[in-house]
């Protein structure tokens, strides 16, 4: 049980963390800061904070919890405005969809008190950003990945583990290198892949009338175009490196495609869609053995 | 109301069918045949057929209402068995996901019974095939797209637009050429894309571990790609043009996207993720106009 949440930015993650604590009755308060003062007042109409505060650093004093739930490129500066407010039994944790440059951030704006942070990424989201979106059960169920480094007291993670076990989530542990390399092949790369189906369509003359006759395949494939702009430039910029090796992975698989049309070989691309299915078929979403 | 519906192919988009049919009580009694006797008789014990017969013409004498409902390679053939056996009040439509093709057939296969043949595409699915997963709900409020040509007589596509009007869809008229060319777009291109981005996951070395990792933005992305893999070769095959030059335009957008990447111009990835991004918040699945 928490004393206080300090809960910085209230947008659909944070403010569905709040609600997700709150509903396990895990926390008595919670005090939360957005940059955007409209969407701190709407997380307070909305019940999802208790208090709202001007600043990231009021958010963080006295609260034994603190949730940075800002997009990646802004983790740093929140980190190194809040780091003189935490006091001995702080916990701090991130919720964003890249580690390596959340945990070098961390590492320069924390100094002595970079044990505090544990870096942590929830596989949960919607395309529909705003604390208007959040709810209780965002997070039931999914997987949590914590990528605390070897200046992460053992202690600081297991406390964040037991946290999001708590609200009922499956936690794994991994490097923060290991994380963003399966990261851009199972969630970074299917972004912009969607992007771009989208960009395509636009680009044509009669794309306007081809997305009136789009159906439900569509409609699945292009949920994730949705997403917010700013967030997923920053993803994609700070996750550049294994972005562009999956894109290789990408385009080779998808020329092998290409070239069996080219040819109208039919057993080659029954073969290629038969082995792609199957794969997908088997698939289950939240499969993996998870750290207990 | 029809006397007979003929069932040719007992799969997930025909077993739909007739259980919508049933269930508006469209329909006397449905006469089923499969080129597998084991769905024939899965059919027959679920209720969605009332009785199996050995062949297509079976299935089609006596019918006045005929749906050929299998792969689009097949067609053909089974126009052809059944041409004969047509009565003069009957109807006979397709399900198939490309037209041109299957309008070259039907003018190949019928010959003077041509007229009572129309060329249909329901905008409606599920990954998994099967008469098991069959459900009178399939068609509600989906689009339903007509390709009549300059053969078909009109009381042949009122016949069917009103049938499918009756079950709830919202109609469609197009001509088989903008059919096939729409469709790459919006529905062929994104299944290629999809099993080409479960190849490219496969191929990888730590590919397994990755999947286990992948969260509901990654589920929804690929879900297209558990689609019946000789169903979409054939589909691929079929309408191979219209296929290499939406892959062309698909191309472009993804190499716009790669060289904002590999330049680190975040300015410019923002703004393709931006336009992207609205288009698809603003997108609605069916709000295409109706052929009232």
């Amino acid at each position: 049980m928490f004393k206080q949440l300090g809960l910085i930015g209230c947008g659909l993650m944070g403010g569905s963390f709040a609600l997700a604590l709150k509903r396990a009755g895990l926390v008595q308060t919670v005090v939360g800061h957005s940059q955007s003062p409209a969407s701190a007042q709407k997380a307070l109409k909305l019940g999802v904070v208790d208090r709202v505060v001007g600043t990231a650093a009021e958010a963080a004093q006295g609260a034994d919890l603190v949730l940075v739930a800002v997009p990646v490129a802004a983790i740093e500066a929140t980190l190194q405005a809040i780091g003189p407010y935490l006091s001995a039994d702080s916990l701090v944790m991130d919720v964003g969809s890249t580690k390596q440059d959340v945990v070098l951030g961390a590492r320069r704006a924390l100094g002595a008190q970079l044990g505090r942070f544990v870096p942590v990424h929830p596989i949960a989201g919607k395309e529909h950003a705003g604390v208007e979106h959040a709810t209780a059960d965002l997070y039931d169920g999914c997987q949590v990945v914590l990528t605390p480094t070897e200046d992460t007291p053992p202690t600081s993670t297991e406390r964040a583990h037991a946290l999001w076990q708590a609200l009922g989530c499956r936690v794994r542990r991994m490097t923060p290198e290991a994380h963003d390399e399966a990261y851009a092949a199972v969630s970074h790369l299917p972004h912009l892949l969607a992007f771009a189906m989208m960009k395509a369509i636009q680009d044509q003359s009669r794309g306007e009338a081809f997305l009136t006759l789009a159906g439900p395949g569509f409609r699945d494939f292009t949920r994730i175009a949705a997403s917010e702009p700013s967030v997923w430039r920053d993803i994609l910029i700070s996750n550049r490196q294994a972005m562009l090796e999956q894109l290789d992975h990408y385009q080779q698989a998808l020329n092998a495609f290409e070239a069996a049309l080219i040819a109208e070989d039919a057993p080659a691309l029954r073969e290629l869609i038969a082995s792609a299915s199957a794969t997908r078929a088997d698939w289950r979403l939240g499969q993996g053995p998870s750290t207990d």
